[in-house]
C-alpha cells in the first residue's frame, strides 16, 4: 500500500495537455488564461486628468499669477485641445486627455469660478500635479496578465481594456463520471427499505464544475460484461472517467478486474489513508485513427491517453480523493500552481492507525489566522456530516497525537 | 463626509427581500438555500454493511466458534435476507442490508473460504463491529441543511440523498449595471487617441456572477436629458442600478442632479475612503401597478424599492467599492452572515489622509496565518494593478502608521 505522497507523486506523472480554446471574454471567469495578454498602449493611453477642476501652466503660477481667463473646456472622450495663451487655463474633467501646453491640473476645491475667470485659492501646486501621466502604469508592448493565470473579475477588465474580445483558454478534459452499486436509485425515486439515492456522482459534478469543468454522468450497473462494455466504449471517447464505487473487496466489486481486462496500467490500488483508503488509479494508451486515414489506410496514428481515478463509494471517500488527487491532477494538467493553504489544528487529536489522516474540519478566520475545528463525523459513510464542514486537514502517517495548535495542509471546499 | 462603517451600516439598512424560486438541485451551487432540508428517512435508513466480509450471530463466535456455513450471499441493494441457522454466515457486501438475526460483521481479510466455509483467524470481534448502524447519523426528520446556507459541492450530495430534485433559493435582485463617461468605447472598437475601452461594467458583472447574480449592461451618454429619461424606466424594472462614474465635482458629473430630479432619497454622497471616496448611495419607494388592479381602479397597491450604488469611475474606485458595499448589501438581502477574513499586514504602511484605506494586497498561506503583502500601484486609474492582487486589506482612519504584524480585516476577489 503506497502514502499519500507516492500517490499524489503518481497522479502528477500522468498529467495531460488537453489543447486550448478560444471563447469569448466574458465568460472566462475560473478558465485558465493560455496566452499572454499585452498592453495595446501605454496606460494611460494619453497624459490622462485625474481631478476635476482647471489645466494651466506651472510657470505661469511660478511667477505668482493666481487668476486665470477660461480658454475652454476639456471634457473625458474629447480629442485633445491647446491653450493657446498661456496666462489663461482650461477646464478639464476626470478622464480627460491634459490639453496641450498645460502641465498643472488645480482641482475645483482649490478655485473659485466667476465671470469666466478661475482664481486659485492655494500657493503651492506642483508640477505634473493631478495628472496620471501617459504610460506610467504600463507601456505599450508589457505583459499584463501573465499565461496560466485563472480569471477573476480584476482579469476581466484588462481583458476588456485592451481589446481582447475572445482569449485563449485550456480546454478541459472531457470527463464522464459513474457510479455503480446496485443499491443506488434516481433522485426521483422512492428507495425500496434496501436501496438508497444516487449522489455521489451529483457531488462529483459539482465540485468539477467549481473548476469550470463540464462532466456527464452515468450509472452502470453491478455486472461484469455490462460494465466491460460500457467501460471500453468510454475509453474510446473520455479522457478523464471518475468512478464511485466497486473497488474494494466485495464479491461484486469488478472494477479493478474489468480494468485490467480492457488493458487499463493500473498505477496504484490503496492508499494509507482514512477515508478513501481503496482508491485505484490508472490510465491507458488510446490508439484513435483519424478519419482520413482510416478510409485510405486502415492505419492508427493518433495516441491519446484516458485516465481512470476509481475512488471508492463511501461519500467522504469519494469527496476527499476527489480534491486530494482529482483537483490537484487537473491544475497541473492546465499548468497552474495551487498554493496549499494551511490551517492551525484547534483541538488535541489522536488517530491510531497507521494512515494519513483527512480529517474534516470547519475553518474560521480569527486574528489573521485560519482555524481548522475538528467535525465530529461517523465515519466515512456520514455524508451529511460534510455540510457542517468546510474543509479536510491532512494529518500525516507515521504519527499518532496531533497536538492543538500544530499546523497542517488543508483541502477546502468552500470559497 | 460620512465614515466607511457609517455609509456600510446605511447600505445595509436598505436591503430586502427579492423572494424565492425553485430550481433543479444540480444547478443551486453558490444560491442560497431558502428552506430547511430534513432526513426524509434514518441516515443510514437500515442496519448497513460496512465492510465486505461475512456477517454472523455475536454469541457462536463468543461461544468459540469460528468456522460458519456459507449460506448465502447479501449483495447491495438487494432486499434483506435472513440467517436461517445461527451457526452459519452469509457474505456481505458493503452498503448492504445487514441480514437478520446477524450482529457482527467479520471483515474478508480476517477470514478464509474453502469448500463453502468461512473459517475467522482473529480471537476477538466486537459486538456491531462493522455494521453502520440504522440512524446513526441522523434520524429521519432531523435537519441537514439549515435556510440560508450558500450550497457547496458537500450540500448536493446530501440533497441528492433526500430527494430533493428542486429546491427553494434567494431570488436575486434584477441588476442593471450602466456606465457612463463619453471617453469609453466598446471592447471591439479601436479607441481614438482621446478614447479608451469600457472595462468596469464588464468587471462588475464579473463579480456579481461569482455570487450567482446575473446581471445587463448599458451604456449611457453624457447627456442629461438622456441619462435622465433611461434611468427613469430603469428605475421602473431594475431592483438595483449600479453605476460607475459620473458622481464626482466634473461639468459633466449629472448623476447626483440627475437622482435628485428623479426623487430618489440621496442615503449619502461621499465616504472618507481612499479610493472610492465619491460614492453615490441612495434608493427610490417605486408604486407599481398589479395589472388586474391597474385595469378595474387605476389604483397603485404594490410598492417596491430600488435602490442605486453609483460609484466613482476609476476602475480601483468601482471594484472596491462593489466588494465592500454592494456584496454585503446582497449577503444581508439574502440571509447570509459572510464571515469577515482578517490577515496580517507584511510591511509597514504609512498613509497621512484622513481616511479609511483600502490597499490592494497578495495573500499568502503562511504557517497558518494569512498573510497581506501590499501590492505597489500607481493609485485610483491604475487597473492593471489589480491583476497582481488578491484582495483589499482595510486600514482604518484616524490613523497614519501601520506596522507589519498588525491585523486588519480584508476584502477577497478570489476563491
Amino acid at each position: 500500500m503506497i502514502s499519500v505522497k507516492e500517490a499524489l507523486e503518481t497522479v502528477l506523472n500522468s498529467t495531460q495537455n488537453f489543447g486550448i480554446e478560444e471563447i469569448p471574454f466574458l465568460k472566462s471567469v475560473g478558465r485558465i488564461l493560455k496566452e499572454e495578454i499585452v498592453a495595446d498602449r501605454d496606460f494611460p493611453p494619453f497624459n490622462r486628468v485625474a481631478m476635476d477642476g482647471i489645466a494651466i501652466d506651472f510657470d505661469a503660477f511660478q511667477n505668482g499669477q493666481r487668476a486665470f481667463t477660461i480658454e475652454g473646456i476639456q471634457p473625458a472622450g474629447s480629442p485633445q485641445i491647446t491653450l493657446q495663451n498661456p496666462k489663461n487655463c482650461v477646464e478639464v474633467m476626470t478622464g480627460a486627455v491634459l490639453p496641450k501646453n498645460t502641465n498643472v491640473v488645480v482641482r475645483y476645491e482649490d478655485v473659485s469660478l466667476q465671470n469666466g475667470i478661475a482664481t486659485i485659492n492655494i500657493n503651492e501646486v506642483k508640477d505634473q500635479q493631478n495628472i496620471h501621466i501617459q504610460g506610467k502604469d504600463r507601456k505599450s508592448g508589457d505583459v499584463l496578465i501573465n499565461k496560466n493565470t485563472i480569471i477573476s473579475a480584476s482579469e476581466i477588465g484588462v481583458l476588456a481594456t485592451v481589446g481582447k474580445s475572445t482569449i485563449k483558454v485550456a480546454k478541459p478534459p472531457k470527463v464522464m463520471i459513474i457510479s455503480t452499486g446496485d443499491e443506488l436509485v434516481g433522485v426521483n425515486e422512492v428507495p425500496e427499505a434496501h436501496q438508497i439515492r444516487r449522489s455521489n456522482i451529483f457531488t462529483l459534478v459539482s465540485l468539477l464544475e467549481r473548476l469550470k469543468i463540464p462532466s456527464e454522468t452515468a450509472h452502470i450497473t453491478d455486472d461484469k460484461p455490462i460494465l466491460k462494455s460500457k467501460i471500453e466504449n468510454y475509453l474510446q471517447t473520455y479522457d478523464v472517467l471518475l468512478f464511485s464505487g466497486a473497488v474494494s473487496k466485495g464479491k461484486f466489486d469488478f472494477l479493478p478486474e474489468v480494468f485490467e481486462e480492457l488493458g487499463v496500467e493500473k498505477l496504484f490500488h490503496k492508499v494509507a489513508q482514512r477515508p478513501g483508503k481503496p482508491f485505484w488509479f490508472g490510465r491507458k494508451s488510446i490508439l484513435v485513427t483519424s478519419d482520413e486515414q482510416a478510409t485510405k489506410t486502415k492505419k492508427f496514428n493518433i495516441k491519446r491517453q484516458a485516465v481512470i481515478f476509481a475512488f471508492p463509494g463511501n461519500p467522504i471517500s469519494t469527496f476527499v480523493n476527489c480534491l486530494a488527487y482529482f483537483c490537484a491532477w487537473y491544475y497541473k494538467s492546465v499548468g497552474v500552481n495551487e498554493p496549499v493553504a494551511t490551517a492551525i489544528l484547534d483541538a488535541d487529536i489522536t488517530f491510531k492507525p497507521n494512515l494519513a489522516y483527512f480529517l474534516q474540519v470547519k475553518l474560521t478566520y480569527r486574528l489573521g489566522q485560519l482555524v481548522a475545528t475538528p467535525v465530529t463525523g461517523n465515519g466515512s459513510g456520514d455524508l451529511a456530516s460534510l455540510v457542517n464542514a468546510d474543509a479536510f486537514i491532512q494529518l500525516p502517517k507515521d504519527k499518532i497525537h496531533f497536538k492543538k495548535g500544530e499546523i497542517y495542509p488543508v483541502l477546502k471546499y468552500r470559497n
